[in-house]
């Protein structure tokens, strides 16, 4: 089956022009059309199980591994859960127009910084087909038009998917230029990544590859929600029960995403009390272990692999951890500096200063004192939902949500002040 | 006078290991540094103006046209009113750890979400010495860390500034390496630029061209202080007199500055009645006036000259504005979004409904309803002072003042929390 789909240019220029209507639309009128939207994922399931069947019956799909095939397909459940998804969007506080600043000026001159659209986003992401809706429900609930780049792969579906967003938009009486879909091609990355003028943000959602292939060309601000190579360190001081919890499952609840940990450091005084246990709990739950000369020693009859350089800068997204011995919690934060992506990062201690010290010297989007890694994510910080996790330092750090994708703009009234 | 400069990677690397001192500094120290810091610029200010004076004997300033030889020249007064820049500075509220959120999770965690330094920030600028100082400041009120790239003309002012800055930054103890001066070679920008790992953030403070050099190469992320392509727009219900006022303020108070005005817009119901007496005041100040046929004709007998398409679209920052008529509020909105900058936009209207449905449509960094454009900087805002005003979307929108050069951290406590 062919779908027709927009140029680049065609599809950045009616996301554009359709933004306008979307930057200035109610609450009122977003909301509806994100019920609507969710109305209709449950209305269409069939022609939407339909479409992901073809993309999962293409020839090409049959070369993917079964973790990625798994990604891909759709079930009549997952689509109830996108549709929850998109209802609790709705039921979020909109964003546009929250007023953070407000002050009279000695002049007279009132004052006021509000938050408004972004303009155009432009989401790059893979064959994830529910991150369309993810996507294009928050977009819309931040009045902001979108983009939606996602993989060839799951064209059938993502093209079914992104006609329902239409036509919801469109029923509320909303541009339906505003949610236009890309067909996926390789060539569309550096055309989004360069259409100055029409792309406020572009946000991938991808590995390091796809980072690195944007920023050779990007011109359009890029938003990464990039990498996580996060630690946890367990201080001489902790308590060594509630270390073993926070080191599992940071490790092993979840092990394919970003917010997973990647490397246990153990303080040295604490590592022969400590790591035979969790080594040992650890490997049990089959993760395989790698480490450095003094965690070997110490992790007692588990096997621990010996670690390389590469080990402590890999985010395995795997049941794979590396286990280091450090001397200090200088040691440690410099270790946590040096090789993570300044993702999440966690300290188990009994101290509230070691807790400080952790939190003001390590470098990250979210530190942790006393709990796992797995908590960032924007539904668990009380933000309803997220587009990714931002690693970058500028705009947005940690998880991006709604308020993340808009921008301010400030509204000064006079009577007729002038400065000279 | 050869000034012995250190490499970028050299710079950087120094702005970087000095960066967690600066970061972690409390808000008494950086004070004491900024008070010193002033002080010494008075102490030494026959240092500072011998060090001028041969910047300004070099041959190469032979050249410079009689503006540029002007903001490259220092003064006893000028460098009074540093001092005094330096001390409201200090005088400010420190934005490192105020808290922007803070909440109890359900779970039980304590998320709260604080302000950082960024790191390490690098600023470009052009032949003033004074944003040596001024930027200085900024950074280390901000507990960052900052590489300044200035203008080679400027060399020997800037690297007697720099010392005086470092002197007073070591004095209170903080490490001098926080603060490097570059050596205004060209081959600076790209490496700044691309300074991965180490830069945190680059911001340019010059002209288009500037920003086109680092837009084809930049992977660091950089916070453009743009040009202003503003505009006044007269409605038909204007006060005339007001819009009098404001348009020759926003056009002659300081033309040379990228927050005055560019184009007037005049409704055409009161094209005929508005326009005779500001192009003729306008003129009688030394403007010169270019405009569309219908403002040519209702000019009255002062001269206006033919527009070409180029008008609209440049930055005169020159005692010359283009002047158009329009039919309606929303070609006035169209003109202004197709033609501006997104710096700074007036209105002049008597209803409240018009004005807002100006301030919504105009998508720039400040929109002004009665009042001059000029009003767009740092200090007017209450900010107490900028390092540049952003018209790009994130980050940063309007002036960049303190908390700009901040981004932030979630830090969660938990008495071990898990997901799992």
């Amino acid at each position: 089956m062919a779908i027709a789909t927009p140029s680049v240019t065609e599809a950045c220029e009616s996301a554009k022009r359709a933004s306008r209507a979307l930057a200035t639309a109610d609450t009122g009128t977003k909301s509806r059309a994100l019920e609507r939207l969710a109305e209709q994922l449950e209305e269409r399931a069939d022609d939407i199980l339909e479409a992901n069947a073809e993309d999962l019956a293409d020839e090409r799909a049959a070369g993917l591994t079964e973790a990625l095939r798994d990604r891909l397909t759709l079930t009549r459940d997952r689509i109830e859960g996108m549709a929850a998804g998109v209802r609790a969007v709705a039921a979020l506080p909109d964003p546009v127009g929250e007023q953070l600043d407000r002050r009279t000026l000695d002049n007279g001159l009132d004052l006021a910084k509000v938050r408004v659209p972004l303009g155009v986003v432009a989401v790059i992401y893979e064959a994830r087909p529910n991150v369309t809706v993810d996507c294009a429900a928050l977009c819309i609930k931040s009045g902001n038009a979108i983009v939606l780049r996602g993989s060839s792969y799951a064209q059938r579906s993502n093209a079914t998917l992104a006609a329902v967003v239409r036509e919801a938009v469109s029923e509320v009486g909303l541009p339906e230029g505003g949610v236009e879909l890309l067909s996926g091609d390789r060539s569309e990355l550096e055309a989004l990544a360069t259409a100055e003028g029409l792309v406020d943000l572009v946000i991938p959602r991808g590995g390091e590859g796809l980072k690195d292939a944007l920023k050779a060309v990007a011109t359009v601000p890029v938003m990464y929600a990039a990498a996580g190579n996060c630690h946890v360190y367990v201080h001489a001081d902790a308590d060594l029960e509630m270390a073993r919890r926070i080191a599992f499952d940071a490790k092993v609840d979840r092990p394919g995403v970003c917010n997973s940990a990647e490397t246990l450091l153990v303080n040295a005084e604490v590592a022969a009390e400590f790591l035979p246990g969790i080594a040992a709990e650890l490997a049990g739950a089959g993760v395989e272990l790698v480490g450095d000369g003094r965690a070997q020693a110490a992790a007692g009859t588990t096997p621990v692999g010996a670690a390389t350089d590469e080990d402590w800068d890999t985010e395995y997204l795997a049941l794979k951890m590396a286990v280091g011995v450090v001397d200090s919690l200088a040691d440690a934060i410099d270790h946590v500096n040096t090789h993570g992506t300044g993702h999440s990062e966690a300290i188990v201690t009994g101290s509230e200063d070691v807790g400080a010290e952790f939190t003001e010297g390590v470098d990250a989007a979210v530190v942790y004192v006393n709990a796992s890694t797995r908590f960032t994510d924007g539904f668990e910080f009380g933000m309803g939902a997220e587009i990714g996790n931002s690693t970058q330092k500028l705009h947005a750090r940690g998880p991006i949500g709604l308020r993340e994708l808009t921008t301010t703009k400030y509204v000064v009234h006079g009577d007729g002040q002038v400065r000279g």
